[in-house]
């Protein structure tokens, strides 16, 4: 049994890392922060998390946390979070950093999109959490970088076309659609439950949103060549959930059946994705609810000659907190899979 | 005041044509047809509708209609439709056919896609009842092909650009997102409400939806050239509405000011297409619900060289039965705009 | 034509004045304030109501808005209202007050429920803007209560049965549903909209629920006696609707032909109430949907001796912008209908 | 590991228990059966169930199901049930009937409700199961009748007031709310996406609703006395949930304090009922989305006289299939909670 913390608990993403702990059979949770609730139980400030009536939430303080628990993850809002992921780290503490603190590997690049950074140094240290390309290096790692949930949602959709260079890279167009969890508990105007209700709109537009840096990087790494990618996201009214559509020229001539097989032999082995067979219907977020598993389904347009590739998962689950569960299960050497086994909450 | 007919009236485009009519100032809504509803009035088999309780649902009769209207609004499945309206239209009505069988002009075409026409010769009688393409043709036409919802939807968002020759005709993707009330009344397994409520997927993917015809043939029209569109239909877990985003390659150096200007003026005396400025927010469905507008906003995404085009509308309304409304203003010669200018149920 | 103005006119009942009146062809809208976009076009601000391009939203200036406009809207919050509705009464404007401020003729219950009152002397000029008890009354107001939306869905479910002294008064039960914009237009974070979306729940039980003074004044009223309501009110996951069920024990033998006759004759005059016959199914939300209407429907439980009493309507219309419309209709003679014809919004 | 089977796996029911049974420790689901879908893996009809992909749907032979698994959930519609049930009771095996066939130990009180009961002789070996009230019962039973969903959430609200003999039998109001997954899978008219969505209203009002049968017999035999019980429920726009709320009037004084304290003891020891204490808010549906959990929580209007009780639960899992895994715990003498202690999905 390990100790685990998480620095920022009454989020989205910290309290479905505490739904999923609660049931780990060999994570205990032992500590969590809130700025807003400290001194409250678990319990009291999320009634729905009801098993979880002994836990108080604590204020962070370093030493305490350090001494409570080996691994943490942190959720906190970029910009903060790296200083707190830096400080667990240097008291050599296991970090799982939710943020985009650590997604980028050059800071100019994070200067760009999400302003100075002030750990500099850790960012090449940092391992990108997604275990479909990085599975050794994550179970040596000591601080992850656990990746924004359209880029995984993206990436994955991608990974098999640009390890066989079989498309264009400047012409692939991502037009993702998610749910409103991703975009946080805070109330805002826009996410008002009239305003979304009933709703459907597009954001962010023309490359503009700050999670194309952490795609294009780890999408030209992958090809090693330059991706420049047309990314949309639009906010769907229901709570959970991206589905992304990819559209992407290929390269050379291409052939639907064989398109789907190289998909399948690629993640054949890989625990948490599934590829949808031309015989299969196309996924939808339902398929996916509450799980870690992201589905894929691609197809060829002949007459246009376009590559699609659409992806569905739980932006909540395998797009932050159930692949944090993933990583922080290969860093331990437990069994990938371990406490992630659910299948969706149907209809 | 004109008397008007609607065969097929107890579907959602029958029943939204019933809406809108009741309250137009010179149409009087003087039949309807149901054939499993026959000898009802309206507003016993639609509640919702209750000042329509005096009109009572017929089985159709094409002599009984033609002496009760001089306008039919024929709402049936395609394939049925054809023979009713051409039954119409050979007594000397105006009728506007909301089903897919006018929309094509070419029979080897419709019947690639649809089947066998029967009634080949009145194709080129027909008139494709987009005033923004057509508005002449349609003040002086007798039978109207009503267009598809998607069509309405992609074809006013890429007007502008193929007008003007900017894009590369074979790069343009459509991802369009319908509310469910686009597949109809009929109850349907995949249509049940807890099977899509919280739900959304794609559907009839790579170059299946045979929509596609019909925005290949004006597109192409529209360009005078041959235009190849990859399109991507999903089912948004919400009644009503179509959200179109759209990708395409310019042709040449693009400016987004003058991008978002071009729009503007094509649109400026168009009294149903909105153009958004870059200052304004992008159009969601809820700007749009319950009226005949439709919205567009152009972005140009120079990281990646890519026109984006955004459009919402109302399927029911600017994609259905008010565009219906707003061909029979013109036919005639009503102002274009009346009955139809009500704005969005909000929020 | 009349000029009128909406004090408050950004939250979701001045919207709703606004998209009511902009088609009101006796009255137009000529003055609106909002503190927060003072100087700012209404159509930039809430974009969906386009058609207001022209209107600049005011920071309220009670000299100003008097010679502006000759009756006013005020859609404040309660304890703010009643300054700014006195101001303009004093002025000799017609005011339709839509908040809590003037509905309670007694101060001292006033301020049990709400806290102390400023304007006491105006309560016994204000009138209770409910048509359907008080319409000669508010043909000869300048002052109106307008009801609040859950009272309104209760009180008209309920008079026939008090007017005939057919219940036990002490043994009324109204479980009501209401959709989220009845909690207004401000962010909170149990209406963020992931927080609401799919779930359901009660609040505010157990007597209290601030309208409950207000139903039990009104209901005391008609039937001359000593009315006290169980209410609970629950949060619907929608944007619109009340749905209220009503539960009674009758004093006398009940017959369930007779009652719903009782209903339908009360009701037979009225042009937005709306009472379904036993044959006809039971309203839901969509029935009333962006409409004026309150639709009822009566059942008599012979097992259990209890009569039931279904009762919809639209919040924002009936329930607060409509109903004030029908209010304005009435203190300037015109057509008690004139604006709110509209059918609802189906499916 | 013990073998079971379920007879009707694809309906919302069926599949349900499949999830719940793929990661219980104990159990394995041996044989599956389906009139439509035999031959296909369950996998294959249901992709959401993606770990099943070895079990191949059957169509149902009693003498194959009896040599392929010890215990059997039926899931048919009532009348079918009770005859395949028989049948594999009289096998010798344990059968849990999920089914109105075996819940009403009265056949002329089943003739009344649902029409002939074909093993009336039955009636009387079967246990209704709830544990809550018949826990060592069911530890013994051979034939349990899984209690309705709306049953459950009303019985489990009103077992305190009822022992104590504290509410007038006649007085007992309760008015449900539930998703839409609680009217099973078959598409219907009423229940088509576009209809359900946004609505919201009442069905089976005063006394029609067949469960009124099963639970006055449950509540009278609580107290040993005659309940007749208003109860109305209504169709909530959402998949997955119900809530209820009691309304009774106490037999004599009452204190709220006492009340809750009353409830928080009668439950103590049920690991799947929990109460909320007076200072906690009131539960909604997503307090128990997927979980095998109601909660309730009590109130006392003291103005009125009238004791509240809010009760929620997912009516898949509390109100069918987790209820029936608990039943089979208790059967098979495993710990009740066994493969039903998951949190709910929250947002």
């Amino acid at each position: 049994m390990i100790t685990v913390g998480i620095i920022g608990a009454t989020g989205y993403t910290g309290m479905e890392l505490i739904r999923i702990l609660l049931k780990h059979p060999k994570a205990e949770l032992a500590y969590a922060t809130s700025r807003k609730w400290a001194g409250q139980a678990i319990s009291d400030v999320m009634p729905h998390l009801y098993s979880a009536r002994d836990l108080v939430l604590a204020g962070f303080d370093a030493k305490e946390a350090a001494s409570a628990a080996e691994l943490f993850f942190v959720c906190l809002p970029h910009g903060e979070s790296m200083n707190i992921s830096a400080d667990l780290y240097g008291r050599g503490k296991k970090v799982i950093d939710l943020s985009a603190d650590f997604r980028l590997r050059d800071p100019a690049v994070f200067g760009e999109w999400y302003g100075e950074h002030t750990q500099p140094e850790l960012l090449s240290e940092a391992v990108y959490g997604l275990p479909e390309l990085y599975r050794e290096e994550i179970g040596d790692a000591t601080l992850i970088a656990n990746p924004g949930c359209y880029p995984v949602s993206v990436i994955l959709a991608l990974i098999p076309l640009l390890e066989e260079g079989l498309v264009s890279l400047d012409s692939i167009v991502a037009d993702s659609k998610s749910g409103v969890s991703g975009a946080g508990r805070e109330p805002k105007p826009n996410l008002h439950f009239p305003e979304v209700y009933s709703d459907f709109s597009a954001y962010s537009s023309a490359g503009t949103h700050r999670h194309i840096s952490e795609m294009e990087q780890e999408l030209g790494g992958i090809c090693q060549g330059d991706v420049k990618l047309t990314f949309t996201p639009h906010l769907l009214p229901v709570s959970r959930g991206i589905l992304t559509s990819i559209y992407a020229s290929p390269s050379d001539e291409m052939d639907e059946g064989s398109l789907v097989e190289l998909y399948r032999e690629r993640y054949s082995a890989e625990p948490f994705v599934i590829v949808r067979d031309l015989s299969e219907p196309l996924p939808g977020l339902k398929d996916v609810c509450g799980t870690n598993q992201c589905i894929l389904a691609t197809r060829y347009d002949e007459r246009t000659g376009k590559v699609i590739v659409i992806s569905v998962l739980d932006n909540l689950v395998k797009g932050a907190a159930g692949l944090a569960i993933q990583n922080m299960n290969l860093m331990l050497g437990f069994g990938e899979d371990v406490g992630l086994t659910d299948l969706p909450l149907y209809p």
